[in-house]
């Protein structure tokens, strides 16, 4: 990704929600460009315009920095959408799920977790608080469809969350077997029946 | 692992059998050992106190080798068992896999799909081959079940394998959850009901 000009002196962002869209697009593209383990905190700053101790007095590190920068993505990539039906919301968030890894950014996120950068305890910490921030996202869609009567009162929404990215990232990063929109909806269907027979519940262990 | 004592010139093993299992158990020692990325066949063979010629000449390269060692590795630590009742064999395998990855050679398999060896073309090739033979072993299991009327007629059997598989392998892979035997349990239940509202027929895309 280039830039369309020369950056002049008067455009170097101060602070508020433009520098932090600003650094983390630049986070994202540098992860895209040249992957986690090479992505520096300097070189996002000079991609982003600003200095990089606004990075750092903002995000505190490189890691902080790529998981906010990977959470706004996930946000804004696989939105969880409540339209009252749980059928069509779960396949939703599973088609969703399935075109952002087939993304640029998507790609990268999955090139981060085959390296050897993921076994790094600063990832391994970041990636349990993405993912739980995550689930927690759907808690209010689950909630909804048991108020309906669409999903049985004790389904746990991580549990269905789990059931549903499990078989695409097992795909992609274990059995190297092709990811499709038919494997998103067959996703969707297996975590639906799984929560109406009850096999969805909180764990225990 | 250390030898008792030093190898004499008569140990050299033959041909047959017995070179097989030295050399798949050397392969696996230097996986778990030293990992992917810097295992060498000429490290094998001296583990496995053979020339490095008869492990090219029987295996070709350190990719079929390697593979040939976790292929004979799983069928060994997470045999597909069949005792007529698809409710205890399904569970028996969730839990023998999740005692398989928490042993030393099942940590080595992990770390090693979390490296950047693991997108190297002959790493994804490999990891494709050996699922399809995986799944095929566990086709008797499933046709038995259907015959007695415990699983719908259409189950496909690698739908279920990945099911029971898929979030043991998130936990591990994606998420940083920890893994138990209950996580086991629930991975079965899943794949069974999600199986018997018919939602594990073979896949069209």
């Amino acid at each position: 990704m280039e830039r369309e000009g020369p950056a002049r002196r008067g455009d170097r962002p101060g602070r508020g929600p433009k520098v932090r869209t600003a650094v983390l697009t630049a986070a994202l593209a540098e992860l895209v460009d040249v992957g986690y383990a090479a992505l520096t905190v300097e070189n996002v700053a000079q991609r982003a315009n600003v200095h990089k101790t606004t990075i750092y007095r903002r995000w505190g590190d490189r890691d902080s920095l790529v998981a906010d920068a990977m959470t706004n993505l996930a946000r804004a990539s696989v939105p969880v959408r409540d339209t009252r039906d749980i059928v069509a919301d779960l396949r939703h968030v599973a088609r969703s799920f399935v075109a952002f890894l087939s993304s640029p950014a998507g790609r990268a996120v999955v090139a981060t977790l085959q390296s050897d950068a993921s076994r790094m305890p600063e990832v391994v910490a970041a990636r349990r608080r993405f993912f739980e921030d995550r689930f927690r996202q759907a808690d209010s869609l689950v909630a909804g469809a048991i108020a309906r009567g669409e999903l049985p009162a004790e389904t746990d929404t991580a549990e269905l969350m789990r059931t549903i990215l499990a078989p695409i990232y097992l795909r992609l990063l274990v059995t190297a077997e092709p990811v499709s929109e038919s494997v998103a909806d067959s996703a969707a269907r297996v975590a639906l029946a799984a929560a109406r027979a009850g096999a969805l519940r909180a764990e225990r262990g």
